[in-house]
């Protein structure tokens, strides 16, 4: 199964990029994992309308039969345990592909939720674009190790 | 009002160190806030008396009368905007210090869960010590710019 997590823009901090980096490489002992980043669309817009722009962009991208998981705090939070089951489970109903795709920081397309299989919140708190790319490599990462039954996971 | 943070052991991932400091630096804009590095006492042990032991290590360098905050994944969760609305009120009340408790990997002492005025969750979640440091600069930053009514808060 593909893990593919789809970004609008660059990951401004260095440090969060380096972080990044370091957990996309150690999953792909793992599985297969793309990071996709697409050039904004927004034009620096923070309407309705342009985040719907947005997220059409986005969704263009998912090839058919993918599995959407739309990352917003208003979703449904997992423990980690129960994050790496709802993978295994992925797997084991052959899902080819699961997609992330994260909102921006005015908002989440409106035809991305309705798209979405799943929507997965973190945290109640906000965070910046840059920090839930590193939490979800992090806790992708965490969910291997746990279907692993590695240490790291504590 | 000064918010003090009780690290056991340094940061290990070099990232993370990089984005603490960070946001510490940006944080001293708007108040006190001090990092303070304990030794790990565990001598390598996770069990109970081993994390009771660390946490009276901890409750020890708390000053009387400050406000204790433990971080654990099954405290109670806030926005960023009720947590620095917390913040506020914790100033309103004349608190003159918060001090900020970060369980080990194997779980945290009950002393200090006792003790703790508010045991703080940021996630579900599992992450790493290190995340767990990185998360809480991060948000007692964006409390100060929420408080501030600055932009960065989105």
């Amino acid at each position: 199964m593909k893990h593919e997590i789809v970004f609008i823009g660059k990951t401004k901090d260095s440090f969060i990029q380096s972080g990044i980096e370091e957990y996309s490489s150690r999953l792909k002992h793992y599985t297969n994992i793309q990071i996709n980043i697409l050039k904004d669309k927004s034009g620096g817009k923070t309407t309705r309308e342009a985040i719907e722009i947005q997220g059409k962009h986005m969704l263009s991208t998912v090839p058919q039969g993918a599995v959407i998981v739309a990352l917003d705090s208003r979703g449904q939070q997992f423990t980690s345990e129960s994050f790496s089951q709802r993978i295994v489970n992925w797997e084991l109903n052959s899902v080819k592909q699961v997609t992330y795709l994260i909102g921006g920081p005015d908002g989440i397309s409106e035809n991305i939720l309705k798209s979405a299989g799943l929507v997965l919140s973190f945290s109640k708190m906000t965070f910046t674009h840059d920090m839930v790319r590193l939490f979800l490599t992090e806790q992708l990462y965490r969910a291997y190790t746990i279907k692993a039954g590695e240490r790291y996971h504590k």
